[in-house]
């Protein structure tokens, strides 16, 4: 496996363009490959077992585009895969479960509160994940399923998004949380809305920043970290589907251009 | 062909069980087998390629099963993939677009509205069907994303459903509408938030019924009918994904219990 060779990285959608912004910034002489799975897009409601298949068709094809090593922009596919991923990928395989947990308890607050899919949260992976660093803390799990249409429709300040976000967060603030998860990746878009509803008091973490920190510490481990400056850096990004939201929105989650967007057949 | 096979209907997920409802009350001797393709809903925000893919491949395994005819119990995928299925299939299909749009036109209103997802509108698939039959009527199309995802949560009578109701159908209350086409077999469900943001003098139209009474006469010109009074047929429910939800929510779309959801791999 050669350093020089790119990174993979893959989501059900736009939201893990969030982690290749943090990775971008981490390691800016490291490039990129992005994988949006939108023909299948949500992961969140689905079966474990039809997430798991998914992400071993991703991991297939990004072994096959020659990636050195793989990060699950996804908590979905983290929660349920990482472990069959670890075993299938014969490259390393970072999560943003376990990277997220960690930056939450590094808060210190007492009471946590964890935002995330149905699948997410019915994993239990942060809750794990957490209770192992921190078992004296107290966590309240919330899954918000309108969350990723609403991001995905681009309603990022909308109404309808604050009166449904304070109907999901409502056990959180009775719990008095001093920390929230942002446990799925395109929740960082839905910061201010959130913020707005959680109040000053609450730090929210996501796990992108966390997840690229962890992969530098993975690819240095495997001498793996690219060398050169970065200015031969590059950021392929593919898509099973292609609708023209995902060019529009997928710029406001990398927080910069895209110039274009390739479509592969997965599955 | 044999009059005694079942027909086979689909939909990306739940929504085609409305379609199921009518098609029992309108030939209770008719055995039917259901396919909702819930490891890859929703089509709506996919591209017609993609999601001539995925109908492809259910009529592939409806065949496989011996159904006699093939009803698609979803706008997007008869609006993008229903030339293509009629040539494919070798067995009778219907689509709920051309009974959807004959139902609207039959109910004399100059200034018709249509709803339905991001697929369905911008494929101009009922507008057509409209104008075909009634050049002269004034047309306003919306696109109502969020919809499918609050109907697959539950989410039916909602305050957050309300409100994304008042903004989506504003333009249509602004053009005087007199019928509304609920162009996707989700909507049924929102009919009573539907009801009170139009008002009392808007007609809500949907395809369940007109598509039934389109089948039952495909059937007979193909004498293709079952005999025997229906003490004999059956309701064969297929997913290709089986979250709780599905059985859960399946028979609130139904009107009528299921007794249990098969798993099929598609693809």
């Amino acid at each position: 496996m050669s350093a020089s060779a790119p990174i993979g990285v893959f989501d059900s959608g736009l939201g893990g363009l969030t982690v290749v912004a943090a990775l971008r910034r981490t390691m800016p002489g490291e490039s990129i490959v992005y994988v949006g799975d939108t023909a299948r897009v949500p992961y969140g409601p689905k079966s474990p077992e039809t997430v798991r298949r998914y992400a071993r068709e991703i991991c297939g094809w990004l072994r096959g585009e020659g990636v050195k090593a793989i990060v699950v922009a996804c908590n979905t596919a983290t929660a349920h895969a990482l472990p069959d991923l670890i075993t299938f990928a014969g490259v390393p395989v970072i999560g943003v479960v376990e990277p997220g947990a960690e930056a939450a308890v590094a808060t210190g607050a007492q009471a946590i509160g964890i935002i995330g899919t149905s699948g997410t949260i019915a994993s239990g992976a942060y809750a794990k994940a957490i209770w192992q660093r921190a078992p004296h803390l107290t966590l309240v799990s919330q899954a918000c399923p309108l969350f990723v249409p609403l991001v995905e429709e681009g309603w990022i300040e909308h109404p309808a998004t604050r009166l449904i976000a304070r109907e999901y967060l409502a056990p959180l603030l009775a719990a008095k949380v001093g920390t929230v998860v942002l446990g799925c990746t395109h929740y960082p878009l839905l910061r201010t809305v959130l913020a707005e509803v959680l109040g000053p008091e609450v730090s929210l973490v996501d796990s992108a920043s966390a997840t690229a920190a962890a992969t530098r510490e993975v690819l240095r481990a495997h001498q793996l970290r690219a060398p050169g400056d970065g200015a031969s850096a590059t950021l392929r990004v593919v898509a099973s589907d292609a609708p023209e939201q995902f060019l529009r929105l997928g710029q406001r989650f990398l927080g910069a251009a895209i110039e274009q967007v390739e479509r592969v057949t997965l599955g």
